[in-house]
C-alpha cells in the first residue's frame, strides 16, 4: 500500500449534476497534493516562489477509475518518476478511505523558472531542491526494483 | 424587461449534486456581467488593470430565487446603484432565457486602487471613469423615478 | 476570540492574478466551515441529504476586509444567528492564522426541503436537528448578551 | 488551419497568482468545447443526458505551450481521433486570437452508460449517434491522409 501524505474530505462544490466529483478537480487535488508533498519535504511552495522558483505545468494526465462523492475522504500518495535537472514528473495516486482500490492516478510534468518566467537549471540555482528531487527520484526507482 | 448586456449557456462543471448551478458560480457570473459591462460602456477592465487601476470587491450579496441547471442559456443585466469617487455599487440581475422571471439578483461593492492597492481617487486619478460611472449613476436614477 | 471550528491551507488554485484568494472562493469556504459545523453538532450533511433533508442556500452576503494569499492558514468560526423552524441563518468569520484580525465574514440564509426540493418544517421531519438548531441559536443569543 | 468551434473570452476568476490562466481551467474549457461540439452537430449533451446517455470521462491529457492572460480571447477546435461503439477520443487545440499557434492541446477519453452509469453500446442505444462519431472519426482519419 501507498504511504500517505495528504487526506481530506471530498467538498460539496467539487460535485456535479452525475453527483460525483467533477473530473477537473482531480487536477486540482494533484496540485493540492504536490504541495504538501513538498511541504512535507521541507520544501513548501510558498517559499520557492517567495525566493523566485516557479514550477510551471508542462503537462497533466489523468485516469478515472472510480469516482468520489460527497461525504468520502480522499488519501493520496505522490511519487517522483523522472527529473533531470531541467524536467520534473511527479504521479499521484487518489484513494477513498475505507476503499483499498486506488480511484484516480495521475501525473503531471513541470520546469523551473525564475519570476520573469524564464527556464533556469535547478542545480546552479537551488542544490538543496536540486538534491531533494534527485533522491527521491532514486528512492522511488529503488522501491520499484 | 431589463436590458440584457450578456448571455451564456450554463457550464456542466458549473453544477453541483443538487443538479444545479452551485451557488458560488453566481458571484463568479456577476463579475463575467461586470467585466462585459465595462467594456460595453468602452472600459475594458483589462486595460484599467494595465493602466494601472484595479477595483477590488469589498462585499457582495446574491440572491437566489430560482435555480439555473446545465442546459439553460442564461442572460443578464447590470446597474449601477451607487457611487461616489471612492466607492461603487453595481447591481445584477440573471435570467433564465425563455422564462421571464428573474432567477437570481446580486450586488457587488468596489473600491480603486493603485496597482500597490493602495486607495486612489477615481475623479483625480481617470476622469473619463469617473464620468461613465456619474453618467450611469444619473441613468438608473431616472429609470427609478 | 471566536471559537474555531474549521483550519486548512489556502490552496494555489483559489488566488487571483491579484494574487490574493478570489472572493467567490470564500462563499465555497463558508460552505466547507458550514459542513465541519454540522459535523462537529453529529449531524454531517452528507447524511442528512441520504435521510432526504436538503438544506438549499436563499442568499449570501460577504464583506472582504482583508485578502488571504497562498502560503496562508484560514481558520473560521461559525453561528446561528437566526432559526424559526423554516429558515435558518448562519454567519461565518475567517481568520489568518498568526494575525487577530476578522478578514471576512458573511452570512448565509436556508430553508428546509425533501429530495424533490418541497418545502418540509423541520419540526415535524427531524426534531432532532431542530432542537439543535434552537440550542445553538439560543448559545448564540446569550453570548451576545 | 484548425476549424474553430467554439470562442470565448478569459474569464478574470480563471487566472491564478501567476497571472495566468490556471492549468486545470483548461480541463473545464475542454468541457466546454466538447459540449459546443456536439450541439454543433445536432447532438446537444444536455437532451442526451435527458434521454439517459451518459458520457463518463474516463481519462484527460493536456499540454501547456503558452498560457492565456486574462484579456485574451481563447478560440477552440475539436476532433474524434478514436471511436469504436464503447470508447470515444476527443482532442482539443486551444489557440489565442490574435496569435497563430496553438497554446493548449488536449485529449478526453470516454465510455457511454446509462443513467444508472451502468455501460451500454452505443450502436444499439443510439445509432444516429453511433453513425455521428463513426462518420467524423471517418473525416478526421481522411483529413490527415
Amino acid at each position: 500500500m501507498e504511504k500517505i501524505i495528504y487526506r481530506r474530505p471530498v467538498q460539496y462544490y467539487e460535485t456535479d449534476r452525475m453527483q460525483i466529483v467533477h473530473h477537473s478537480n482531480y487536477i486540482r487535488w494533484m496540485e493540492e497534493i504536490r504541495v504538501a508533498f513538498m511541504k512535507e519535504h521541507g520544501m513548501p511552495y510558498h517559499q520557492l516562489e517567495a525566493d523566485g522558483i516557479l514550477m510551471p505545468v508542462l503537462g497533466v494526465t489523468c485516469q478515472y477509475q472510480m469516482p468520489l462523492q460527497f461525504g468520502d475522504i480522499f488519501s493520496a500518495g505522490c511519487h517522483i518518476t523522472d527529473y533531470n535537472g531541467v524536467r520534473l514528473t511527479l504521479s499521484y495516486e487518489i484513494y477513498k478511505e475505507g476503499c483499498d482500490r486506488c480511484c484516480v492516478t495521475g501525473t503531471s510534468q513541470h520546469c523551473f523558472t525564475n519570476a520573469d518566467r524564464k527556464p533556469i537549471r535547478l542545480p546552479r540555482r537551488n542544490a538543496a531542491l536540486h538534491d531533494l528531487f534527485l533522491s527521491l527520484l532514486e528512492q522511488d526507482i529503488a522501491e520499484k526494483l
